[in-house]
């Protein structure tokens, strides 16, 4: 077994742990309810790896790698709400299967629960964490904003999207990263490094998560093909088209993407076939491989064995898919 | 003017430093809206309070106890969603100004700016200072759902309703003055005395908040009077009064106080004439008394000058409106 998937194993043993038996149960029951759905874990491994990397005690960063994971539920949990969606790795949400009230508030009391796991650190890191951490939360909520309307900004351009999803999803991958490494008091240059590292690994991420919405193999993906053309999200695939787009190949792209009352089997069709027209399938996955090789080139720079980095390098090519 | 005064005035002063001209500003205008709507600052007030009894820097204080201060309105931010109310201090609410999803997440982000605020302190009182703000961010969490619970509940008991204004309320006001008395780096014998002051103040201030939506007067109370009533809240008083209600009056108390289409003002009149009838009033007040007495004597055992303690009891006496 790999370094990688024994810390897995380590991340998912420690979540399974907790209990989650305060009282009321009516709060703690979809707190269970949410961080039993499972998911990949990405962001506390990441903490966790970062801390093996720096030569740091890994269990040491468990617990507040579990704070960055309840902190990621909590915000699905009230993203979900806000997007309206029923379903979340397969199975209802918490506000449909309870209602708002409840995910309202146990959405609030996870956060509460990540602040406790984040505060579980050395006091004399525990200042620098706690930085991080608010900054960090802060920005998934800037990001969540912005995320939201653009659902009603009929002018988006690809730089706006480009800092939405770097303050939505880049910084909190970073900044498991970048816990990692102060737990593992490297010094201040490679936590900063670390850092940079995972804004780009996380837009890469991102991007390869819209990209796969719209080309992903549905065995694959987990989830239905085509869900961002059929909620009219603009992603960074539909802003690109949009973009490049001319004459009836615009109107066309504008018809389908915002026409109500297409059947959505055509709609996805239609838009998919072109972004196929247009180029922004190859235009992506070039802008997500520039995103990678940035990430990557800032990897090459820390002064780290190469050996060590590799559980690291493994994990980047597993969210990215990529083959070499 | 007296110090109480003048930690009041510095702690306004202080809130209206704050700008939040973070964007985007659909973020960040909820949360100056919602700290400029005032309120009597209690909270924070109490910290700093606390701290100068306790010979502390006041100046050390004043962070930490804005993000007490930023925290409740937090709570009443997410909790007027959850009870669909449409006013607060006589103004609209965020989520009727502007809507659920803009409340929930600048909600969330006043979270994120208490916990900012809560961390700047002292690093080697900095853990400290977080588990108890930790804790009793839970508790308030835990608090606001037993008083959704009860709703729905047809048997709620008096001593449930208690554990319910405890959690709800009397935690936060414990958790200022402790807080006060922390960053005053006092013994840990007098920060436990003061929090369960604290606890016993908070339970006088929820019950007499309770009393004043019936029989206050609507010019001091600053609200309509029977609010209670109508929203058919189960409050002290009328799990008192349907405890001790018998025979026609328990029928007369269940049917005006739970019967819908009943004019507004025939509800009011006639539960309130029932709480008159059955001595809730008197018995409400003995509550208010005993609770007020318990957290006095506790802060006479207080080993400080008594002279230091005039401004929190002069305070007290304000919050319980005690004439002596």
């Amino acid at each position: 077994m790999d370094l990688a998937e024994s810390l897995r194993n380590r991340i998912e043993e420690a979540l399974r742990a907790e209990q989650f038996l305060g009282k009321p149960f009516e709060l703690y029951d979809p707190i269970a309810y949410t961080l039993s759905q499972g998911g990949k874990r990405i962001r506390p491994l990441l903490a966790l790896i970062s801390c093996a990397m720096f030569d740091g005690e890994v269990e040491d960063a468990i617990e507040p790698a579990k704070g960055i994971e309840f902190f990621h539920n909590f915000t699905l949990l009230h993203d979900d709400i806000m997007d309206q969606a029923a379903l979340r790795r397969g199975n209802p949400t918490v506000w449909k299967k309870w209602n708002t009230d409840r995910a309202i508030l146990s959405g609030d009391t996870m956060f509460v629960l990540a602040y406790e796991k984040i505060s579980k650190v050395r006091p004399d890191i525990l200042p620098e964490i706690l930085e991080l951490f608010n900054i960090t939360a802060r920005q998934v909520c800037e990001g969540q904003q912005l995320d939201m309307n653009f659902e009603t900004n009929p002018e988006v351009s690809t730089d706006e999207y480009l800092e939405m999803i770097r303050l939505k999803t880049a910084v909190l991958i970073a900044c498991s990263l970048k816990l990692g490494a102060l737990v593992a008091r490297t010094s201040v240059e490679n936590a900063d490094m670390i850092y940079r590292f995972g804004i780009q690994l996380g837009m890469a991420f991102q991007i390869r998560d819209d990209f796969l919405d719209v080309f992903g193999r549905h065995d694959k993906v987990g989830k239905e093909i085509g869900g961002d053309i059929v909620t009219r999200k603009k992603t960074y695939l539909y802003l690109t088209a949009f973009n490049r787009a001319k004459g009836d190949d615009l109107i066309r792209l504008t018809y389908y993407f915002h026409e109500p009352g297409i059947p959505l089997e055509e709609k996805i069709h239609q838009v998919r076939n072109l972004y196929l027209k247009t180029g922004v399938d190859k235009l992506t996955q070039e802008t997500i491989e520039s995103y990678s090789q940035e990430a990557l080139h800032l990897l090459k720079q820390i002064p780290v064995d190469e050996d060590k980095k590799i559980p690291l390098r493994n994990l980047v090519n597993e969210m990215l898919d990529r083959d070499y």
